[in-house]
């Protein structure tokens, strides 16, 4: 019997020597373990490409939501305002942490499903002169949608403010060259597309920008600046860190590199999704998103119309057959997500709809 | 070639059954997953013994700093004032976090190696009626001292203040019974005496604390409230929990709990701790502090005052041998550490104590 696999926005499924990694213990004061977070840090910047020689590595602690805290309470000073680009909750989070912070955001939300374009936020900008930050979460999973960062990130450059980019779930799967697409900082974690497992994430700031943010923080414990300063003295993080997953996040760097990176990584997904739409397709579940907006990361499909569907039922049937599935996040029509990234393949994407299938069918719910 | 033991304040030494309970992968939203974390929540709050049953058990992801922040944040309102005790870098570190969040503290600072005492706490809560919370750390592992907790309690409750304490490395090793020290909040973490990986930590908190605590947190990620209502209402975390971490605690408490948890695991750490001094005794090193102060969790040691000794090199020769020390952190003498804890006996410690008097004769340091 093996568990079965995950097909969800992460903790995804990592491979056995991900985990076989955790088999030791570190020091977290000693030489050996101080090499591994400058080998991570590292190689983290380098998925960046040649233009994130400008920027700099600073893990932390916590789940991927800290680390988004940790940037905004660090790069956003208490005389900043941040215009944030909502569209599901990951975008509504971003403007609750500022809210807490007492650091209130401007926001624009297109609802559950649409992308903001640059012609919104033009006008924004051109609207209000004191806004200093744009936030935009890259891959919206609450969707699966992908935001246009790219021409975000010339409007907002034209006008000589920064971008702050949540990239959690797609961060090492799909292209955000800071050579092409300026930002300041992007934010990812350890349990997404690298295929670690989850208890920390980084941020990746650029130089001048982190420099800036000296006492900026809200917070001792998600301070960037101070994180980054104390890690560049000594080597070591300032507080214990997760040594255990820290170490299994090496590991999954060898298979990154392995795969080929940015562009092995992201084939792959690419490839884990059409196999999922297309096998969907057959047994007559579509998809939720218009496909020149669907991530690879994770899709939303609508639930089948039949009175006998029922998503908790659906689940468990689904993973008796070796299959997490994800419930939907919208609130205007009944979906359900399926995740594509982890150790899964196509053939895995593919006996997964054929367990949806066969769910169903147990169900008595008709497919059409 | 086994690893070298951590004889540091943790991450310690763990079992291999908790390091093997990280080789599955869980769904931080299924139905498996939530069952652990109802678990671990359930027994930490055991090990309060019966007057825990006021208390709740509130999870945090990150370090035990924090947890910390979280606790501070949380219970000390705005318009709170906290007294802290402090004798060393970790009571040094609660000021600060105050400090950053804008909840300037008072501060009682005896030193390196003094404890606080009940007449000081009397004298400083007589003087200022504005202070309405005292933090105090029941083990300062910067000097290995233990802070006597109830007696401070007690001053405490009779002058109608609330007591905050961090007992990060002493918590399930050493009593904190709530029925006889009265306090609001206790706050530990994974990898110190329950014998776990690090990644996240808890605070026990009064109910009834909890609740006036809402609305007060400076921080989303590091609000205990917030956590614990999401948590008490679907039985998941917030954000994304370190989901391996978890599994492997629940691992660590069988572990615990098959030792005659606190007790046992109390009465362990006090062989290794007598069994330590004894032999550092034999070989003419001697423990920085009085025995009345000196905690079974890591004690600290004068260094040999041979100009031929440099704690960089003794440090190599002994990890070479097969036993991870910790540098000192005091200010007024050369010293270093040797933790008590994590799956380490007194047999160890005496292999550990004949490494040590090794590697000085490799060095030619001349031991008295």
């Amino acid at each position: 019997m093996r568990d079965p696999l995950l097909l969800t926005p992460g903790p995804a499924t990592t491979d056995i020597a991900v985990k076989a990694a955790m088999l030791r213990d570190w020091g977290s004061w000693d030489d050996d373990f101080r090499a591994v977070t400058a080998d991570i840090r590292r190689r983290l910047l380098a998925i960046l490409g040649p233009a994130g020689r400008d920027f700099a590595c600073v893990p932390m602690q916590g789940s991927g939501s800290f680390v988004v805290e940790a940037m905004l309470g660090t790069l956003v000073p208490a005389d900043g305002k941040a215009l944030v680009l909502m569209n599901g909750a990951y975008g509504q989070r971003i403007a609750r942490t500022l809210r807490v912070m007492g650091r209130a955001p401007v926001v624009l939300d297109t609802g559950d499903y649409l992308p903001p374009t640059p012609e919104q936020v033009d006008a924004l900008l051109h609207e209000d002169a004191a806004i200093t930050h744009v936030v935009v979460v890259h891959c919206e999973t609450s969707s699966g949608i992908l935001n246009p960062v790219e021409a975000i990130a010339e409007v907002v450059a034209r006008h000589g403010r920064r971008l702050l980019v949540d990239a959690m779930s797609s961060f090492g799967a799909l292209d955000l060259d800071p050579g092409r697409i300026r930002y300041d900082a992007v934010v990812a974690s350890a349990n997404k597309c690298l295929e670690g497992v989850p208890g920390f994430g980084w941020a990746l700031v650029r130089r001048d920008a982190l420099e800036q943010g000296a006492g900026n923080a809200h917070s001792l414990s998600l301070d960037l600046f101070d994180q980054w300063r104390h890690m560049e003295a000594t080597g070591q993080w300032r507080f214990t860190p997760p040594t255990h997953v820290v170490v299994a996040l090496a590991a999954a760097l060898d298979a990154y590199e392995a795969e080929g990176g940015l562009t092995g990584r992201g084939a792959r997904y690419e490839a884990n999704r059409a196999a999922l739409v297309e096998a969907m397709a057959a047994i007559g579940i579509r998809p939720f998103l218009e496909a020149d907006v669907m991530s690879p990361i994770i899709v939303t499909f609508r639930c089948p119309k039949d009175p006998a569907f029922d998503f908790p039922t659906f689940y468990q049937a689904v993973k008796r057959r070796g299959f997490m599935l994800y419930p939907g996040k919208l609130t205007e029509a009944e979906t359900f997500r399926v995740g594509c990234i982890g150790q899964v393949t196509p053939a895995d994407m593919r006996a997964a709809v054929a367990a949806m299938a066969d769910a169903c069918a147990e169900m008595g719910v008709h497919l059409p």
